[in-house]
């Protein structure tokens, strides 16, 4: 029996966590840590939960945590997992970060687009960037690691084959992303609110997100050189689900086979990943609820430039399924335990 | 390992109850009816379970499934599950119908009101009106289970305790319902048309709704004495969900802690009703994509009448999910196999 | 030109009206108050009057503003026009206060239902109730307008026609009221996040909302005994409109023609009801950015019951769009100057 | 008074053409054609005009239509202006067509995008492309105008001032298009339900849509040489407006002051076009309802590109808003007549 902690259960992803974990019968939750719920009963918070769990929220409290549980989830504002880190605890149990706080190894680069003074920089090098389908090795071998952001884990798998294998050139990928309003969060904000957020679009972050420097990292080890991407994000009034739509320059004549073979090549044994059959678009209600990633491209002979399009559900693969992937692989399980649920349409 | 077969599968009930189906590892199914895709990749038109179906959908051949199935699902429209049924496919195979076909005795009413002539009578006196929580031990035994309709569902457990214990009047039973769009199926209509019932509320159906008689000829059972109600169902702009609100008159004085008393009595030992805490009302969102019917109660001592009140997934619990659960108790199964998801949220 | 002020122009009322006034030749907006945008433009709060305002958001300060305006509205919490009134200000300029307020005769109800001790109930007996349809001659002579709350006036307007010529009992009105979530104004609350209030569906306020007493009071006058009712509340997922579903039990034998007939008698030559051809249902997206009330009814023989239906833009006929019509009357202006808007669709 | 006739004005385009014709007083709908309710009443399709119209619909014969009014709108299919355009009906009216068929001038670029084969190319020289922001003087004077259509009238704005002054390579621009549902029309398909649409975003027409060239055709324009984009749209769950975010490579140095300097150049005398503030995204939700194109530009030092952004309602910019704009122009009346309406929000 896994005995897992949640610092920050109440937000989005820390309720997915926690919901997650609870239909398990191999792990248990014995933490459900909260800022602003201290005291009060999980399920009057979650009500989806209730008969689930009687626990009641409990302080930030990592240290007596750590003497627990054997892994411990920071569901938590950017900064937080970093102040509170200590080797002592990293001795005493497995760290899994959904913040963004180890996943930048380059610390003034973090600090530059944060605008955080890293707390705890010594860690940085230890941590594990948790995106199982490229270091699934190294994540077993975990004792930190740094859970990827949303908008980078779509980002980055839909782009990835055609990067490594050097059909496109870096230099000129745009990312275009759509995210539904779980990815805002909890707190109480009126641009948040169901009537400001329904019937409407927009842009946000506009050449300033902070995914951005996350997503040229990771390009830019599979590129083999550095990579600078345009990202924008945008906000769709839906709950769940980002849609990323990428366009790069090919290298030279790239047929739509070819491309759709890089993926197959690098994805055909992934279980989380879905390269979709020809023509098939990615769409986010065909992930709902699942761990999984959809993927397809379209090569554009007019343009000469390439469509590389990834759906995902922002909650689960976005954030806590790929953090029980992530757990499933550091304590030695099938990395798929616990996240086989097909999509839920409509 | 169970063999099942749908026919109706590519409406939503019948993608639902694929969906739920194909997750499990003691059942299969070999069968996925279609009318409108014969031929076609079930897993191209319910692209969420891309990869986890090969089948092509197959046409409408109840008796060449009932030699290959051991439970057939009728996902169908009204009509079309009398008109197939016969004495020799209940002797090969289990019936589960998911219409309206079975679920009323009277066949005059069932007539009157669905503008039907029902095709084979004979099967209505052993049809087993399947809801678990007041038929259980009949659905055990029975070939031939009539899957309740979703608003009778969620209706009927709303009211029943306060019916039965002759706590309210109930010739003044008002039940005001509101459903999510699914509940009006997959059929390519302008008026399911998102922009048309996006933004939207609307009654239908008003003093005529077809669930009408279904919903009566229950609770005329748990009164002892014939019960006539108005019921007005609304559409509301969300896809899954049904909530019902119901008013009556209480007979002489109750407690809302008497209220809630009768509740537990009939529902504290059943996984599938949640009998929510004093002043928590049942809320759509908190039972989506699980079996959970919630439900509440209010006393209104200014009006001597009660609020009765009840969420439900309309396509889980008011469909599919009933359906399997009628399934595991007809192959004395555990009643939740399968149907143990927790409510997502958002 | 009228030169009006708004006391609350932030909120969505307070904002529908700025937009209401501000596309008006006969009026200018002299005063854009506010509480938590002081100093700020009102153009950047809401942004889709860019260019048609430069003004910036001024405190609320009522003298001041009682020496530049004709006339003020107060788009304001509950007990704040109550605090500020004086008699000096009515000496000055109208008033026209779309807080609850001024609208309930009997004090003690009103303290009672709004848990807040009324600060100058010297005012209650001279401020008239601004429902034009009923009290359109007191309106025009008025300094004080009570506004009627949104739920009110839909369910008023749905019912009173049946009570006024006595066909119902009115001891057995229950009207079940569902609203679009701008009618939850516009604060920072956790509730009314997009991600809680899509794909949802809840009561609240069971038994105990706070427009109860108004309606009742509307009823009883009508009625011409006092009348007690049952009224539950509703949120639905989208941003404006209001639906009403009301039953009665009906008072001897009458047809749906004498029905209708009574309600076209009332409202005939009322241009902001509509009294739908029969079978027409109301619904709200066609009364979307309108001051039309949508209005049918439905007589059920089996149960003896009417079903009232209403639809109306909460945020229009329901807030803003009333107070203009006030407005107009108190000027001697047309009534539906400014207001001639036919509902949007889509 | 100018006599109007609306061919199509069952779809969601020829019924807002509708709504903003009928609520003026200098134009009269002589002719409401449909090719799938003639004889029903218009406001039984379109509730929200009750009471407005008592007309019903007639069927497509624009030869008669042609004696009875001085403009027609052809809100129909590709294909269906072109096939009924003689020049006795030019010489009796002025045709505005919302439809395709006339908006490109090189026949075979139509035909080969729309597979089509024109009926009439002996008109398309004469068309005048309808966007009054560049084409005015020459819509003033034309017989007939191709109205533009939805994305390329939010697309093109969104970059014209860069192009049109060289600030940006044209071969790097890349257009990633948003939309609500409004865009697919009012036919009854699967695709276009609620359940379908609701909580999901996709891409289509990836790399093949068939507003790419006249984005083309309208940009080299603009570029003084031949211009090649990619554009991708995607559908999101909403009823209207468009969101463009366009990128491209700047041509040397080009601060965020020059490029919104051009962008006021070009717009500054412009009643529908908003240049928003420095850092002010557009939203859908703040140009819903109007006629209004908000743009904005942003810079980014980084990637040496721009993204260019605009946002629009199709439904009045994007259809029957620009032309009615056209109308005005076309009778010389002033160009906002009966289009000042400020956007509505929420």
């Amino acid at each position: 029996m896994i005995k897992a902690g949640i610092i920050g259960s109440t937000g989005y992803a820390g309720g997915e966590l926690a919901r997650l974990l609870m239909q398990r019968e191999d792990v248990k939750v014995v933490w459900y840590g909260s800022k602003s719920y201290i005291g009060q009963k999980y399920a009057s918070i979650y009500q989806n939960m209730f008969r689930f769990v009687e626990d009641e929220c409990l302080e930030d409290n990592i240290e007596k945590l750590a003497d627990e549980a054997d892994v411990i989830f920071m569901a938590t504002p950017q900064g937080l997992c970093a102040s509170l880190l200590k080797e002592d605890i990293l001795k005493k149990c497995k760290i899994i970060d959904l913040s963004a706080d180890f996943r930048i190894k380059n610390v003034e680069v973090y600090e530059q687009w944060y605008k955080i003074t890293h707390a705890s920089p010594q860690f940085i090098s230890e941590a594990v960037y948790g995106l199982p389908e490229i270091n699934r090795e190294a994540v077993k071998k975990a004792r930190l690691v740094a859970n990827p952001g949303c908008y980078p884990t779509c980002s980055f798998l839909s782009i990835y084959p055609m990067v490594k294998e050097g059909l496109i050139d870096p230099s000129t990928i745009i990312i275009d992303a759509k995210s539904g309003t779980s990815g805002a969060g909890r707190g109480a904000k009126v641009d948040n609110l169901f009537c400001e957020v329904n019937e409407n679009m927009k842009a946000y972050g506009v050449a300033s997100h902070r995914h951005t420097p996350e997503i040229e990292e990771q390009l830019s080890y599979a590129a083999g050189i550095p990579v600078t991407i345009s990202f924008t994000p945008h906000l769709v009034p839906m709950n769940r689900g980002i849609l990323v739509t990428a366009y790069a320059s090919l290298n030279g004549n790239v047929s739509e086979d070819e491309a759709r073979a890089v993926y197959n090549k690098y994805y055909g044994n992934e279980y989380f990943v879905r390269v979709l059959d020809k023509n098939m678009v990615p769409q986010t209600r065909f992930v709902e609820g699942s761990n999984f990633v959809d993927v397809n491209v379209k090569v554009d002979p007019r343009t000469h430039r390439v469509i590389m399009m990834g759906a995902m559900d922002n909650l689960v693969k976005g954030a806590a399924g790929q953090a029980v992937q992530n757990m499933n692989l550091m304590f030695g399980l099938p990395e798929n335990e616990g996240l086989k649920q097909i999509p839920m349409f409509p």
